[in-house]
């Protein structure tokens, strides 16, 4: 599973150090839902490319970049980082420090592709805002027309990965619509592509999910939902930018009435930035809700959660997931997939699901006898 | 459903409460997790009997007791409070002062229950520790030989409702051993009664069960488990006897290894009793645990939670459940009933679970198309 | 003590409405930290005049405003809200219609106050960002040539109380810059004025304050301060427009740095609005710091706090230590009862201080023998 | 400042590594409250005594201990752990295994500190209920008879300090009854002694006691407290001892009343023990009270707190306020003192107080004009 990456930042290193602690036996399998319950093997996994468009970042190795945030460390490939797609404003240029357009850049990509002969790719690019095309034709029609100001760097990435002439899976761990664009998922399924996405069900909102299912379930009515988010890393930092904030804040909410049945207050988004929390972001969440005969009880959570190994963790089982995908020819998007481990399960129509009857719905996909749940369902035999 | 309760405490009178305020349509289904997606009406539940053997209660109405808790209603039927079984060392005397044996007692029982053509009974008495007969010969020998000390109340409440010539149900929500006990359920079985229990699923265990359900779900290693309850009511104050204690936490510290499939130390009790708390406890829960690439989280939970409201409102779906169980001939224990319902739930080789697994086997075994979940589940329709 | 209000919202009823009960007996000191400790007996205080520039409250009776808020209750003085001044933009007009100058306006405040006597006045008007002035000269010059753009409201009635010819007292609980203006100070000691201020100190910044004094003393390093503040009142809703959240946010973070004695990266804001939650706040505080030997340690606090009885609980302390601040003559601004009751206690070059040291100078500028701390302090007599 | 220690467990062990890495300039003066602001220098501290009862720690060097806690580290005196006293039930014997009677125990002890040529005497054995002699005459006569069955390890480490020939401080961290025995204060004034105790506040208590200080200054009205410490170290796994649990109980108590002025009822003291958490204990809080016309408010608090280097952070004053006490000869106890750094501060008369008010007692004391608070007090000059 050769799997290149778009964006080198704290998830991908985290990503690539542990994947090879687990190949040299210093650590197990937290963090990864599926673990060894599938026939992937987590050995197999190969990260072989990434782009980024951070100065500082292309052209150094993947073991020089890692080391800042974790240590030294010797990498089965140590790549290169190479340039990638900045978009808007900056303009485009070649290696060569010529104007590029963006069939050009497309074309570039792909180049890279195929020299590291790589199937599956994960968008972990910083959180921008994008608007759906909904329509293949129009954004067929605005890349071929160079309309550079209409598209952003995940639909780039996105359309060059379906124009690579191979059956490929393109991961979108970002709030950018891409699962939930009508256009791209029809792209995609014409060209062989799996999409996953969209935004990573990493953080504090799947358990907000699951604890709202809980409530629901007990018919409990919730009076409103705070969720507070704070963090150091460089997720946090862009999120001050209201642009990216909003793209955050809509794929939050929309768990609310989607799995409540009703919609209620909240105030559900990242909310600052404090740098000496670093990737170990701090949450607080407040519920209050009533009971029956109108008693009035409250839930209140606060955590400590490293970000960056949470969406690492899950991108182990979503490689291995992509591989599944391509063989078994599901081009387009995978909604058990999607529902379990995105925050905004696409495709469009999709709804929001609490994530324990997603987990429910991707077993049922994957499908393999093998997993292994230690028989905690249903009677002990005597 | 015509229903008599053992043990007119908090609890007892805050269903009564609640029902009459949802049948004089001042409050909605708020805490009954099933509401009105079952064909059983609510409305239809009449509480007609009660027996308890606080002094201060027995021969008062239902609702000069219920004042005390609540303020002033009326009642559809505003029974007189019967004098229960005490059991044990206090020796059982009937209402002329002539000392009873356990066949007395259990012939004076069971005249109530014809008097007031009951149906189904709900077992709310003090927690107690109850040593489980396992053998049903053994159990119905203790009662012939009047061993008084061999035999709890809950016992001795449950073979009562067993022996009355009708097709029964009989509801354990505290932590005595009785769908737990294979001697009962045996009982159950051959008398056509049908068990629901043992110890109702209300307060913070529930959700520490679908907390560690989540982790489970997504691998993450719990390296330990604190939940402290402290509250104000008559339930913390007879916890605050080591033996009641004991009962209790046994039912608690099963959750940790069938939910997570190993065992983690684990501190999860009642702790203590602060009058001033009232009804409405105060719940802290930690949870640390270990993220992919060795990361360590931490998840910290505090509640305010109105027990007895919680556990009110369950019991209006478990009467109606009851009732469905009667018509379906499900007799002897239900264990998709019991595992959402309860904290221990019977039979005795069952395992704990989380509860949103109960919940769908829930769903399943009411079966009715009817249950509305909103269409959250899957897709919208175009 | 006769004292009017600008601003009729929910703390300006809360006072009303407590200190009627307080005065029939029907509930203790409780939120009043000088209690009956200081010889002005809290009975004394008279409310006897408010002015608002809401439509819906001009012309009513305070008893039919406190209503909606608490209920019916009878007041000793049940005043009528006079319009008030809305000041910028809308224009101003007299009760005929006719527009009006500042000179007019402070003329027929002046007139009320006269009309009934008024000696103390209090400062309650939603919060505003003010501009301060520096120099007395050229606020009186910005009155005279009637520059309404500006001033602000909490301008003109603080200078209208100083026109107004007695010895008078002005409180101000709104984050205008008052008593940290030295152009208000200079006006306030020309005119017998005795300024309050600014922004009464009831949330949770007052207990983040004590606490980082806490972690101070034991030379504990902060490493970062988040506090999240969300509520449902009026208060928040208003903060939801980014000017007046930054008048809120200034007078919050300067405490850090003057309690510690260094700055550290903090987010301390009012963070949303969340109306069920109404006048009881949610507030989530997180303190991580370094301890002997590097080991970090962390603090989470989270609260449920009534905002409006705690800063009234306060007003009745300070409408008292208005009366004898003007019976001492100390016009102008008093640091020592600022330091204690304020958030931003003024003059302009006064320091925060955590809440602790300002309570003993506190006690110290009252100065009555009286003042029973319950003997706490040292040695209990033998 | 040379000085010995009774107990090398984890807080002797971290204090020496503390200590060390300041001297090499590794660290700075973190979770030491007095830092370098009086003029006995940190780097004076010598450790070059301990005694320990336990097996695997007697005969072996200070750093082959502490390696286990933390790390190699070379230690200025890398001292060998000698043998204490173990008292009571297990006998006493000497070097060459004879049976010693106190006076040979006391006797040998003594030789040591001779030997070492100590001054100061750190207490960190593990919790033991002590009952106080009250009476001096009494406890010599119980050395002198022998009377091991009523003499505690606490006291006998006492009674040798104080027979050594030479002015001496012994700082008692351990809820024993010391300086709050008037039998030791009486005996520690005859023999030129000084005491510290009782009690080390280094915990959750302190931070509990300035909270209640908070919100007794704004007189709201407490309504219960609920305070729970879990952990993992072996200062959590004795008090899981009822008998120990009790003598810890007992010190926390007390300051609810003494703080407030009046009592309520409160739950205080060690939970529980989760050996995962190791030294770094959870603690969680609950504090409803009253504010303003009846506003009920709560307050939750919860907390990871690393207990030894609190301590041992402590410490690092302790030792230089002993010498200072001795220059000064302060003998017997120093209240003062005390009441900052202790739970249950003696002499036994003397109250528990809030810590912000000690620690203006504690600065008042130490009295030096170049203890530097950043100028944090009252006004900031031009």
């Amino acid at each position: 599973m050769r799997t290149a990456i778009f964006g080198q930042g704290y998830v991908a290193s985290i990503l690539a150090v542990g994947l090879q602690r687990i190949k040299e036996g210093e650590i197990g399998y937290e963090g990864i839902p599926l673990a060894d319950t599938i026939p992937k093997s987590i050995e197999d996994i190969e990260l072989v490319l990434a782009f980024d468009i951070d100065g500082r970042k292309v052209g150094r190795r993947l073991s020089e970049i890692a080391e800042e945030y974790w240590g030294r460390i010797d990498f089965d490939c140590d790549y290169e980082v190479k340039r990638g797609f900045s978009g808007g404003m900056n303009g485009m240029w070649n290696s060569d420090g010529e104007s590029e357009d963006l069939e050009e850049v497309i074309g570039r990509l792909v180049d890279e592709y195929e020299r590291n002969d790589v199937e599956i790719f994960i968008n972990l690019i910083t959180t921008e805002r994008v608007q759906p095309f909904f329509d293949a034709d129009k954004m067929e029609r605005a890349i071929k027309e160079n309309d550079v100001a209409r598209l952003s760097p995940s639909q780039i990435y996105f359309y060059s990965v379906a124009q690579y002439e191979r059956q490929t899976a393109f991961i979108n761990c970002i709030p950018a619509h891409i699962a939930n664009d009508p256009a791209c998922v029809r792209i995609a399924e014409r060209n062989e592509c799996v999409i996953f996405g969209d935004d990573g069900a990493s953080g504090a909102t799947p358990l907000t999910a699951d604890i709202l299912e809980h409530l629901h379930q007990r018919r409990r009515r919730v009076k409103c939902i705070a969720q507070f988010n704070i963090g150091g890393n460089t997720d946090f930092l862009t999120l001050q930018e209201p642009e990216r904030n909003l793209a955050k804040e809509e794929t939050k909410s929309s768990i609310v009435k989607d799995i409540l049945g009703y919609d209620v207050p909240h105030f559900i988004k990242p909310t600052g930035y404090l740098e000496p929390l670093g990737d170990k972001k701090f949450v607080a969440m407040h519920i209050p809700y009533i009971s029956f005969n109108g008693a009035e009880d409250e839930l209140i959570i606060t955590a400590r959660i490293n970000d960056s190994p949470a969406l690492a963790g899950m991108l182990i089982d979503l490689i291995r997931l992509a591989a599944i995908a391509i063989e078994r020819k599901e081009f387009g998007t995978v909604y058990p997939v999607n529902a379990f481990y995105m925050k905004m399960p696409g495709p469009r129509e999709a709804l929001a699901t609490s994530k324990m009857r997603a987990y429910e719905m991707l077993k049922a996909w994957v499908g393999y006898e093998s997993i292994d749940f230690g028989g905690r369902e249903g009677l002990k035999t005597a």
